[in-house]
């Protein structure tokens, strides 16, 4: 039997590469070009026909790349791949998860719907499931999610002296109190009052108990940053040394990142968005995934 | 019975008022913006419960406009709308209509079952019908087409004085036909060799019967405008006057408006893609086949 394919959207090229080579998938070529009118040209260099095929894609700055990406998967099947996945390191359209005002659109379902009819299966790395309790509440096909806390564990133990792990807000505080107990530090988490896309009040709880330790900042996306923005300023503004920022997903709007680095703050990231805060690697993880997901080959 | 309920997608605001006040529809609030992070945000302000609703968004540049459109279909729907069409004036994904070589992605077709999903009905103007006799070959879903040649005859008898009307090549020879008889005014045909997206080879038959008439360089789109600038540089060259070049659908890749604008050209088009260079209303058109198309209250 031949090997699955794995194809690679622009942009994903180097994680490609790595899975690839983890799993023993085949690496196959996709050319794709822009028009000069703004539409997009796309062609399987290497042929799906009969075999399982899996894209990598992710969706950080989700609009001009679902409708290329469903072209490649409408390809595949045309070209007669028996299977056709979705590796997505970073979900996008999870935070619009119910219609907070009449009339609004609730985009996380209708993403799912499309993803779900382009692909067989998907797996992504900690989708940001708010509202709902798993990606089956509103994706019809098979998932597997990559949890990326003990990575971010690993990283910590190795990487920084006397950490403080601090989570974003009470929600977090599970997931928190996880990656610090594996990283053998204390945690605490931020007092959180959200007023807008862009507007965030934030409180540190009494730290004094660990007076001396680096804090860590940790969540799941680093967006505008308000949040670790604002966190950076009120530990620095208190006397803390500078902080760790860490983030499963880095996609920095607004040059978040270059405000962090302003303040002082080490900013680290998983390479499920492409960027040079990349320092935790989530390619073992999901060839894991990949390796386990009887889905992929049945 | 409640009127049917016209939206527009951004950008397509002057056309829908138009539209609507044409036919009697109401015109709908939709409410949209981007998320720091890129994602869509929408909602819609008048509620579709129980009606027709007709949503208008021309596809010029479509990566990015796909997504929220289908978005606004799929609320529409959520919210209980009857039927739910979409006008748009330029139909984009026409051209990849066959795979050239093993492996590529027929866009078109993947375009037309996504928007097939999507909506109940599609009105637009001129598709680009290269090798679909009609847009029912790859579009599920009942569809009208505007044709826009008598509307370009008007405008060059009411503004040119002594046309003489220039088609892009020999394919286009029955349309450019038509456009002329209307107007009064003879034609002729370029001959055309095209070697790639941007590399068009032409030449101009004789034209000697006409010395002293004004060209007017006609064609469905005008994208990279390779053919146009060519063929006005061809015709100064020759000792004409500075041509006018009229396309319904002005898309105006690499800048080819000011291109032609510096070779002396007066550039004209249909309102189809919101451009400086409208001068040619598709308005009453669309509305009479809004008022026509009887799929809609159905």
């Amino acid at each position: 039997m031949t090997s699955p394919l794995l194809v690679a959207m622009p942009g994903n090229e180097r994680l490609a590469m790595e899975l690839a080579e983890a799993v023993g998938f085949e690496l196959g070529g996709l050319e794709t070009r822009q028009f000069p009118d703004g539409e997009t040209y796309l062609r399987f260099v290497t042929t799906p026909k009969g075999r399982s095929v899996a894209i990598i894609c992710t969706l950080a700055h989700p609009n001009e790349k679902i409708l290329p990406l469903i072209f490649s998967a409408a390809t595949a099947r045309e070209l007669g791949a028996s299977k056709v996945g979705l590796i997505s390191p970073y979900l996008a359209y999870m935070r619009q998860d119910r219609r907070f005002k009449p009339g609004e659109a609730v985009t996380s379902r209708q993403v799912a719907h499309l993803l779900s009819d382009a692909f067989d299966w998907l797996i992504t790395v900690d989708p940001h499931l708010h509202r709902y309790g798993s990606l089956s509440e509103i994706y019809r096909i098979p998932t597997r999610v990559v949890h990326a806390a003990p990575l971010i564990s690993q990283w910590v133990k190795s990487k920084v002296t006397n950490p403080l792990i601090i989570g974003p807000d009470s929600e977090s505080e599970q997931w928190v109190a996880a990656v610090a107990k594996d990283a053998g530090a204390p945690f605490s988490v931020l007092e959180k009052v959200r007023r807008g896309d862009r507007d965030v009040e934030i409180k540190l709880k009494n730290l004094d108990a660990w007076t001396g330790r680096t804090p860590v900042l940790v969540d799941d996306i680093i967006s505008t940053g308000r949040t670790m923005i604002e966190a950076v300023r009120l530990l620095k503004s208190h006397g803390w040394a500078p902080p760790v920022c860490i983030a499963v997903h880095g996609l920095f709007a607004d040059n978040s990142d270059v405000f962090l680095a302003q303040l002082g703050a080490q900013v680290v990231t998983s390479n499920s968005v492409p960027h040079g805060t990349n320092d935790i690697g989530v390619g073992k993880m999901l060839a894991g995934a990949l390796s386990e997901f009887s889905t992929i080959s049945s």
